[in-house]
């Protein structure tokens, strides 16, 4: 598949039936993964609370680990260093292990595993990474499952507005900052990531309210105010919304409302992630960069090995 | 007080001997504040897991909260929006919640509370507001408390390390960007947060390992690198400080290590705090802003309620 492929291959995704096998108690639940892998764990905890979720992306498990634990380790490859190291302390604290991989050590490692597809890029595969989660937890129903399929198959039949905030993006040498809100705070966080792997560009993130508290002071009166490009998730909270208005008009601040045409919270989760896959794609094309390339990060996961 | 005599106030703060009064059994932590109270619950979620803990900066509060949940609500004034708008929502819960607050409408609100002094910025009042969490349940001992005191006075006796680095920050029209790592990841959080009401400079953070996931790229090859510093601290951990040093050399940007001269935990949390408590002031100064000054955020306020 060349990347394109991969990008719209995201839709097929969606349809994945995979459930996670439960078939103990649990008071918590825990999920291990880095970088593409880890925004999971961050998504997952953003639509479901039943139970405390927390995601790690990180060396080291939380102390209160137990035996009522259940702990999801998510690594595309299956050889994530962190990864397989929470794997190792889950196994010794008599954790519930389930693994979602596309093969590698963890699946040796992890009996209890959803196999994903290989051949592509980790990042492209959140779907098939996520999919088992939602299915498991909160069960998109299948008006939910083709109301996401639409949303991302029409991007896929045209992304000329993405590619438009990719050129007016390079034309300015702008550095994107993405202000997300819940249940889309993570989203933020994956737009911040595909700028990065995707276009090699910096790209920073945070979320309404709390940058209300912190990041409104620079948004008036911070150098270098012109050389940052804002995307503003809209909400379906107007208690958010107001504090979109009333941020940009106190601040004077120029954002760049991403809207969502679709209702559904999944379809929505999708399209916003959508968005960001066709921004930075069509980003690096424009830059001349490959954006499948992360030989940087490879060189150093060799080097530290 | 000025703003000078709150900053150097940090060092009393941490000899508080308030205590939460826990006469109860709990599976789990919810610590709900915004801003410069809400950094209190990330911060101590990196120094305690013997039980699930959930810091939250935002509207609402999770579904399992119940009356097994141990809800405390931060916030300096007591009348934050978010805050209060959580504890209403906890009380239906029947969570037993426990308040720090200078006064406002929580201290009415929460029975069972923890006055703190008033009379100074909330984010200045840190040690205040994290000091009866670490006192519950990390217990930190004399030896502790006298090696970060010692630790902070040094600092408030000579800061002139600090005041170089804002000039350098202001002779460049640097943006800041800090790399935390764990137990210190919200520490990084912090210092963007202090940039930015401080300075009124933009500011931004991860940490170590997951930025090795995706911010190594644009590291080597994105635009505008030059116009970043990078502050990065220096780690207990050895495959942490590989990591560091792994990513210097391949992507060739020169990072600012911030050493830590204490050994003690607790001592390295606030010293790493205090650090950026005076290159913020100084950059403020140095810029001409009034570091007192939230002007924006108190406009925003308004025009909300």
């Amino acid at each position: 598949m060349n990347f394109l492929d991969e990008l719209k291959n995201l839709k097929e995704q969606v349809k994945s039936e995979n459930k996670l096998n439960i078939d103990f108690d649990f008071d918590n639940i825990v999920i291990s993964g880095m970088g593409g892998s880890g925004i999971i764990g961050s998504i997952f905890q953003e639509f479901y609370s039943e139970k405390p979720v927390i995601p790690i992306s990180d060396y080291g498990i939380p102390s209160f680990v137990n035996d009522k634990t259940l702990f999801i380790a998510v690594s595309f490859s299956g050889n994530t260093e962190e990864t397989l190291n929470n794997v190792s302390e889950a196994k010794e604290k008599n954790a519930h292990i389930i693994a979602i991989t596309s093969g590698g050590k963890l699946a040796e490692e992890v009996e209890d595993h959803i196999i994903i597809p290989a051949g592509m890029q980790p990042r492209s595969a959140l779907g098939n990474m996520l999919m088992p989660l939602l299915n498991t937890f909160i069960k998109p129903g299948e008006e939910s499952i083709n109301s996401t399929y639409e949303a991302l198959d029409s991007m896929d039949r045209d992304h000329s507005e993405m590619k438009a905030e990719a050129f007016k993006i390079y034309g300015n040498s702008y550095i994107p900052v993405i202000y997300g809100s819940r249940p889309f705070k993570s989203v933020a966080y994956r737009w911040k990531t595909q700028f990065n792997e995707n276009a090699k560009t910096f790209a920073f993130y945070s979320y309404f309210p709390e940058l209300n508290h912190n990041d409104t002071m620079p948004l008036k009166s911070a150098y270098r105010r012109d050389e940052y490009i804002f995307y503003v998730f809209e909400s379906d909270n107007n208690r958010i919304n107001r504090r979109i208005a009333v941020t940009q008009e106190i601040t004077g601040e120029q954002f760049n409302i991403v809207h969502t045409p679709v209702t559904d919270p999944v379809a929505k989760l999708f399209y916003l992630i959508h968005y960001a896959d066709y921004i930075t794609y069509e980003l690096a094309l424009i830059r001349n960069v490959d954006p499948t390339d992360v030989s940087t990060i490879e060189e150093l996961k060799k080097k530290l090995s």
